[in-house]
């Protein structure tokens, strides 16, 4: 076997990698335990919003013509009919002459086509004095102005923020149709590793990767469900492999940071389904494998951290997205560079960067720094066929 | 009482409510539980990391001054002293002349300063033909080069993101100690309020404050406790308030959209403790009230969703951080306005914004319209001593 991997483009990786993401299957979850959930499919108002004529403000309902020319000098006059309650229906309608009180959120009259704000009105006895002339369909909303029944409130794929969730309320809606989140297995391998509780010796490393990629498939929408650490033993990956992929959606297998390691899992997964890709343009992350068992994807990350994120963020978050249907768009900034940033042509280069005041910069140093990951606030992507971007260049940086 | 509130600036607002925000003592949390959690002290790395001289390459580790001039053409010339195993302790140092083959990660053996990449190297037999001159330091990186055991890892306050878990694994931290979530109460009032499951009759809503207020304690880190819908009514308040001053860090209640209703709920928290703030010059939100009953803030949000949310934002999200100790950024981005933007001097205005391809656009219309927390992105925050922007200004823009 070569030592240099038959590589392909990010582009084409990404093809593979969505074009094997299982579709997750719909369920229904209870509107309190929806948020961050994707939407799946489109929501449609069963009502109108507001379901009635709203006043916007405290204020006297009335007819605009009775105010034309008013001021607060010369006021109009009209008589009280008195005040419409909150949540209920007025049982009176308003005629030329007269006004009646409308609390904020409470329902305009028939009649009225304008709220006076109470800071513009006197009260007089029965009469109250108003100081401003207003437009017809001043200060009130009219049934089914904020929603009506033919729009899409929210589309399919939205991930569901806050105040998604305030407005599925009003719209009574109180099971939410979602995906189910995938099921993503970790497992860990290299002789070197060990549990973060014990004592590094020799040459020993704890095992980082299960907790970046569990917060990192968390983040992304799914249920991490870690496996541990394997030995660099064909029959123990394959054995671990086994199980996730049996109890999982997708399995994210690190580590195999050296070639015979790396060809290692890439045998393991092709002796149980197929590799699709053994090899990716990108730095760091070019000995990533996508592959599968069944219909189960198999993702091959580098063993060290920093660089198995930068793949993470590539790749992976779109295989994710894909399952869930998620929209998703990668939070990007646009940032003006305050030093080169060289890259070599034909591979894309994810390069860590630090958002400083005066602009932004890359962290280059040695590959196998995990201080990066928390030096840094993003990633600059380098396209191929471009060789690095200048001092001065505004460039888009993929916000963490 | 007067029509009008005794407004104060949002600034001198936020002074109050930081200033009665409870301290959340410290609880210690499993790794893989403490994501999105705000670390309560520096953390500090127990150990170097790397704990070894590590190569970053799969290669041969070798001493530097056996590669001068080496080249394709003319390669140094080294004999193999075969290979080291992941996380273990050479038991092999290198002298002039010699190589040892080391797997990315591996301990560097004594002697060697270098590591030739396998893509540069010739096996020949027993010898290792070196085709790049390599300089010291080069391909590995040394004890402590990534954290030492004086710096600060990750300070106090940090929210802790999928890297910060990655990180602190590999730092062997498993319990981490982060400041208690807070429970918020959550508590809406309005005679014209349904539950969400109900058909709306007559100028009846459903209510939507709760359910937003929720996902926004989440959002914050804090844990949401609603106590669902109260009536206009002062003893109903006075008993929700109270069970839930019991029971919780803050209080939200959101309600009270008619000057009557808001001046009940701030008579109710005067009679349980103190009122601090009734009026703020911000808009929409001018009659926030912020009050505590004991050591328990109470903060009195707009009836109407869309306005609420925005205090949320711009005042409660401050109250939740100061409460965790978070060192909380404001998400923001500069835009450059697709239209103008008026605003009344004296008043801090937040006006949603919709980001579009040319530029940020207000989303102006009728208050009262809850479409625009779904439509917009983010908040433009309006200065009170500006008087708006113009089209063409760059701009800071607080991303949902």
């Amino acid at each position: 076997m070569s030592f240099f991997l038959d590589v392909i483009l990010v582009d084409d990786a990404r093809k593979v990698i969505t074009g094997i993401a299982p579709a997750m299957p719909t369920e229904n979850v209870p509107l309190a335990h929806s948020q961050n959930r994707i939407l799946a499919e489109d929501t449609v108002p069963a009502t109108d919003i507001p379901g009635f004529s709203r006043s916007v403000v405290d204020g006297y309902a009335l007819l605009s013509s009775d105010t034309v020319g008013a001021s607060e000098s010369m006021p109009a006059m009209l008589t009280s009919r008195g005040r419409i309650q909150m949540g209920e229906e007025p049982d009176t309608a308003i005629q030329a002459g007269e006004c009646i009180y409308v609390p904020t959120g409470g329902m305009l009259p028939e009649g009225a086509d304008a709220v006076a704000m109470i800071e513009y009105c006197e009260v007089v006895g029965d009469e109250i004095l108003v100081q401003r002339a207003l437009a017809p369909g001043e200060n009130w909303i009219s049934r089914g102005e904020d929603f009506s029944t033919g729009d899409v409130l929210i589309p399919q794929g939205t991930k569901l923020s806050s105040r998604h969730c305030g407005v599925l309320a009003a719209n009574g809606v109180a099971d939410v149709t979602v995906s189910r989140q995938p099921i993503v297995g970790i497992i860990s391998t290299g002789n070197e590793l060990i549990t973060i509780d014990k004592k590094p010796v020799a040459a020993q490393v704890r095992d980082a990767n299960t907790y970046l990629c569990a917060g990192f498939v968390t983040d992304q929408g799914g249920i991490p469900r870690p496996y541990g650490i394997v030995r660099d033993d064909r029959d123990a990956l394959h054995d671990a492999l086994k199980t996730a992929v049996a109890e999982c959606d997708i399995v994210l297998v690190s580590g195999g940071s050296s070639k015979d390691d790396r060809d290692m899992c890439a045998d393991t997964v092709a002796g149980m389904g197929e590799v699709l890709v053994h090899g990716v343009a990108i730095a760091p992350g070019k000995p990533t494998i996508i592959g599968r068992a069944g219909k189960v994807p198999i993702i091959g990350l580098p063993g060290h951290p920093a660089s198995a994120y930068v793949v993470l963020i590539a790749l992976v978050a779109d295989l994710l997205h894909r399952a869930t249907g998620e929209r998703a768009e990668q939070r990007t900034r646009t940032v003006v560079l305050a030093e080169n940033v060289p890259s070599a042509r034909g591979r894309e280069d994810y390069i860590r960067m630090a958002l400083e005041p005066d602009g932004a910069r890359p962290l280059f140093g040695k590959s196998g720094l995990l201080n990066t990951l928390i030096r840094s606030q993003g990633l600059l992507r380098v396209p191929a066929e471009r060789e690095g971007y200048e001092t001065g260049d505004d460039v888009e940086v993929i916000v963490w």
